[in-house]
């Protein structure tokens, strides 16, 4: 019997139904109930026949998931209902013993946690794999001049290596995010009950080794009131999803007419429906255009909690389609970053002709300056002025004049000068620590590599 | 002599210059130009009394903005070229050598690191204060039963302490979080230079050593056009200003007339402008209010960084301001929060005559019921049907007769079923590790006062 | 013949594939073509002859559509394609002819143009519908007293009337944000081609009329690359369901035990699949809970176009999820609250009591002294005082002694002081525009009523 | 007397009080407070004398504050305090009789309306600037060719005045969205008094008529619990801001060395701290940075209202700082915006070298085969397949041999092919409406005029 009068109104039961989309939930639904029956049996809550059929039941149930054959019912209102209400129609009346000692609410709080350490597992792992192409790329192109660029001004000359090795470390810091993740995942709701403890002496420590969580929630209150895994998952997600939106507008601009720099492989570009010339690089832009998505997924779930009393409330059903999409969406954004990487193809003589610019070397110029003692700001004057001569007379800084030189310092040896803007000793002399002269890129390629191996470890 | 023919047009210099928030870097810049100095003279790129020059003006200029009265000139754009400017001044000459061997792009960067950092060390005794209050308050109401309630309704009762250390464990998490910024700001940008690294050999790891940083940022490129750390902070805040949102909204509730829960100190509350009786929560409900706005801090900066190409940006000066309001947000709702819990006065009274709403118990019927052997699903249905006859007539579970209970359940044995409804059976009964009853809430205040001291010591 | 030599790979066909659900715009794809067809043909750019071939085909595609026996292949890549490839099998090569003298960019923001009016015109009845039922709501309590609350504190007593009527003018407005934008969907796109125009010269303002649309779009590259409608459509439902989320929040509220102002029916609640006793208000959580999922839609379409170069760049795909996913939502929750709302009972004795508690009239007393000539802020000073002996004490006001009313003023008589502590008359002196007396309120039914009716010709 | 027995706490104030901000309400506050005190007089509810009083010193306290030297106190925690505190020591108690039947409720609905109108109406000033001076460009660069982008690639030639009156479209709609913003305001809010309407029969319509509101809000609660005018502006500043960011970043890229399209002017560029020869795009940068903040905003005060039950709560009060900095930020993108496009020079040699790219024309060769009966699905495999034989042997279109034009298609005539491979016809024929044919830009730069000047009307 029910404690209402009335059914479900149909608009009700379309805004309440979570089976749409909780259905990803299954499996996890299913281990998690496997370790209940047996914690529940261990701890003589039910007899061992019991739980034996319990156990049978709910292998069948698994299997009916996996095969994608699971009878679904139109009364199912989410999927811890409709596996509790498969599994009696396969087991009996036993089903109904299921449940005891647990609630939907840290039912599902445990759902939640095995399946975002799941996939933050499966992301940690894409992340390695764009890290891994990442350091390829940079191998096969050490030595390649291109312009770096502030404000998208060529600024200084960097080898190719360095500027993707860039993107390697950023793509460690989001792995670091995503073992932060995993450590938010490691106390188990299961056992909480609806929110206050259950009427059993059950031994939840057993659960938790079995589902592989490190210790128990510590307050049941809190433990089904908890969304904070999610929250960590999707802001890491977004960072990193910042990142490939960062990549996804180089690939774009760079394969521009205008740049040059890299042409997309055919199998990550799309033509256009009437120009028939058009290679247009939608994969990059998709990347691109893919992080507002999730930052979108993060606020939204902020905005869902903010305010909420505790301990459980409906509001919190709101947590799975954001990370359900956020899921899929990192998850096809990191492959496909990856892929369309590896088979880009750069354009040497388009980088090295837009890095031999001599303008880019006038930093060069001032410290050379400050090497025969003159204060660095003054040194700064004094090559702008000559910057300022070649650019309205449209001249290269080479092209300028012993008188001219003489004429903005003193200290301005004109060979010297003009020795200096020879191109490759712009990129040797950053000789700094994390630099682009080529033995710095080579230790940080090893640094690369190494954090690679110790995490793929 | 600038490479400008023209003066910035006054609007831009408005939507330009950072000075009017950025002069909170100044401590940290002064530090990283003193740790600066020191390096160059050690490397020979500057002599010993330069150094001790630049040491000596870095010294006037650190009184004097600690005084605040350092001169600040219409012309400064921003703090670093402030403080140059008025090093200059004091030092002459020498001052224009400071910039040597490295850029505004990871000057600025360092910086903010700095400041990331002092921050998140900050926010973190904050959040000890707060946590250390709501262990004396759960020690201090161990035993005040009240409602727990999942959707806003009446669900399992619960002790005061229970429920108010489920916040200690919010704050936990949050504290976590804000170990995790710390970790983000480990790397030293400074001598990345404008991108590329610089023209000189420096010693970045000293510099990183002096400045606290555990190694130098590995990558020149990535140095300079990362503000993850800075995005880190704002996604920790976002979460524990979202766990503030949630106490304050309680306390809203708790001290409304219809709760009646709690009374708020005067000192944290506010009168009305034309009600003569009004005593508002503001405080609690500003508590609340704040969240969106550092959720929407956090946004904003992924929405800056969205697409951006490397390197530097102008764009990312966008960090500052969003950075700032967080910290200065989050800092005065944690001091609020510790401030009115502490004063807050809780209702015995109206809490327990909440709490021993026999309807309260009907879990406890069922699982008693479990315990004779009835599944419990069925169990949920045979009490379930009980509420309902009890709604229905406008009695209380204990008021039903025997023959409604021999009708719902032969199993139901009216004495058992008339003790059971006695208030305290219901809480003692939660004897689940991390339940309500009371050797479980001692054993979890025990945990929180050690999770308290590890994390002081 | 393609440009390219290598197939997509199957990670960028499922980055890239919009069928999943932009098959939503195929009923305009069809519409649109029709007029297009129509308009080719009259400006001799077809022959009669292939226009009847393309609209016989057209129909047997809408057909196929409306029946749900479109047949879908493996490689349409969104909608558009999936309909000229149908087209073309259905018609043979004179299919191919339809794509003249426009491109997917035009036709695709042409059906997004279509689909927003088509859906604001919706939500524009189901906004009526919500404003009906509150009518009528208002009509059938009009003189039941409740606390209207400022801070969630019982502040002044108001009509339950008026209180609902509140959220009848929030819905006005929220009428007049998607009667706004209708207004954003005047200016067809159709005929911009791929950017620049067509080398046709067609009729673009016949299909402008044939499709509803009031006029062209006047710039070719701002057809393309203008997605507003969208925004406004995103940035209305956002306003729309913050106010959804009020009702939502007020009713959760209500239907706790604490305030036990409405008992929602049952059809629009849930039970607990632990506590028999639970009747949770899911309908009202899921009504609150839902405003951050569409204002982050919101967020996330501005996140995408920020930073856009002109024109059309394959970033904008991501307009259609978020407008989607609004407008489902958005009619589900409209259509919930009309339901939930039509089903609630009030329960007139709990509001009445909590109305009565004559703290509420403090304003009242201090306005009794006002007209006695007392300066309003003095009055208010008097009667704080006297609220503050009272509630130390633990009484009512009409409880305090004539002694007591003597030393806070000697204007106070203690006869009219006790007699304006009678309920109604605090009701009923609200007598300004707009306020809560019931002629008002009677006023306000009548705008509200004209409101409609004029909105409804 | 106060009902408080404890002052504020410290940390409290820091938290609530807003005069750090809401200073700026001042003007509309003294203004309302006229129309105010007038009525009240009007309708016998205070003297003539007190009225002459009143209006006496709040003539003072508008001087005080234009002048700047208004003597804040440290207790004024919000301005209406404020005022009202020095009004009492300028008139003496007759200040105390200014707050009769009205509320700070009301009273700051009322201010936040006048600011928001007021405001709108300076952004629509703003927006006509930067609309003229879009008008003045294309005028000036009628008919000078460049490339319009799809994707970011090459698609099809426009003209320069085109594309900018592209923008001028975009702010046509911002325009018609901040018209919609004043809609929103013309309700008046004052006289609703704390929530239910005042003690006293005033004349609501008088003071509405008075302060340029249309009449006067119907309900009470609704009054003082909106402020949906606010998120409306809000709203139209965020789409605004986008639209700017949109500009910007075509600016930014324009002016790298890649494009060179533009050259910003020196008054709104900067230079680099460390290398001499930058001139960075820092105005349109920030341009295009500042749209994140904006919508967050927007997105803030969002979260701050949901689930808010009626009437006013504190959170509210969040309202003014999220306006007040979106005021700030689009007003001065506007001026700057319009300041930097007036400056900027563009390149006509570089914009014609890349719009004469042949690849760019191969729609209206699909195009002229269609003019040969060929269905335009085949004419785009035609092409497409020369587009692929061009490209992969280096070569323009207008090189390949008659033989592999006969291969293609035996359709093509080579002259006319060869023919149409000059640039200017590939612009002259987008004779479409709206097109980037010079009669048709002439025709659209009318009907700007005319937009422009009926509105400036």
């Amino acid at each position: 019997m029910s404690r209402f009068s009335q059914p479900p109104d149909r608009v009700f039961q379309q805004l309440n139904a979570s089976i749409g989309y909780d259905w990803r939930l299954g499996p996890y639904d299913v281990e998690q109930s496997r370790a209940h029956a047996k914690m529940l049996a261990a701890a003589g809550i039910i007899t061992a026949a019991d739980r034996d059929a319990l156990l049978a039941g709910l292998e069948r149930v698994e299997q009916e998931l996996e095969d994608g054959d699971f009878p679904f019912a139109p009364e199912d209102e989410d999927i811890h209902m409709a596996i509790e209400r498969r599994l009696t129609e396969i087991s009996g009346p036993v089903g109904g013993r299921l449940h005891t000692a647990r609630s939907r609410n840290d039912q599902v709080a445990t759902d939640m946690a095995m399946f975002t350490r799941a996939h933050a597992l499966t992301t940690l792992q894409r992340i390695q794999h764009v890290q891994s192409v990442l350091v390829q790329l940079a191998d096969a192109h050490l030595d390649w001049p291109m312009p770096g660029y502030t404000h998208l001004q060529r600024a200084q000359p960097v080898y190719l290596s360095h500027h993707l090795l860039a993107y390697f470390w950023m793509f460690r810091r989001d792995a670091r995010r995503f073992e932060f993740v995993l450590g938010g995942t490691t106390d188990l709701p299961l056992g909480a009950g609806a929110l206050a403890g259950v009427n059993f002496d059950t031994d939840r420590g057993a659960v938790a080794a079995e589902l592989g969580f490190e210790r128990v929630a510590p307050n049941s209150i809190d433990a089904v009131s908890n969304r904070d895994f999610v929250l960590d998952y999707l802001s890491a997600a977004a960072t990193c999803a910042t990142h490939l939106s960062r990549l996804g507008a180089e690939l774009v601009l760079w394969s521009s007419e205008e740049f040059g720099f890299v042409t997309l492989p055919d199998a990550w570009t799309s033509g256009s429906s009437i120009m028939p010339q058009k290679k247009n690089p939608d994969a990059a832009e998709l990347l691109r255009a893919k992080a507002p998505r999730i930052v979108a997924h993060l606020g939204a779930l902020h905005g869902v909690m903010h305010g909420l009393p505790l301990t459980y409330n409906k509001d919190m059903q709101e947590d799975k389609e954001h990370l359900f999409d956020t899921v899929d969406t990192l998850d096809v954004c990191l492959a496909a970053a990856t892929g369309m990487i590896r088979g880009a193809r750069f354009n040497v003589e388009r980088m090295s002709a837009a890095a031999s610019d001599d303008l880019i070397a006038a930093t060069d110029v001032a410290d050379h300056l400050v090497k025969q003692g003159v204060p660095f700001r003054a040194c700064h004057g004094i090559v702008a002025g000559l910057v300022r001569v070649a650019v309205d007379s449209g001249r290269s800084l080479a092209q300028l004049t012993d008188a001219e030189l003489a004429a903005a310092s003193e200290q301005l040896d004109p060979a010297a000068f003009r020795e200096l803007l020879s191109q490759s000793s712009w990129l040797e002399s950053k000789v700094s620590v994390g630099g682009t002269a080529l033995t710095r890129v080579r230790e940080q390629l090893d640094a690369a590599r190494s954090a690679l191996a110790l995490h793929a470890a």
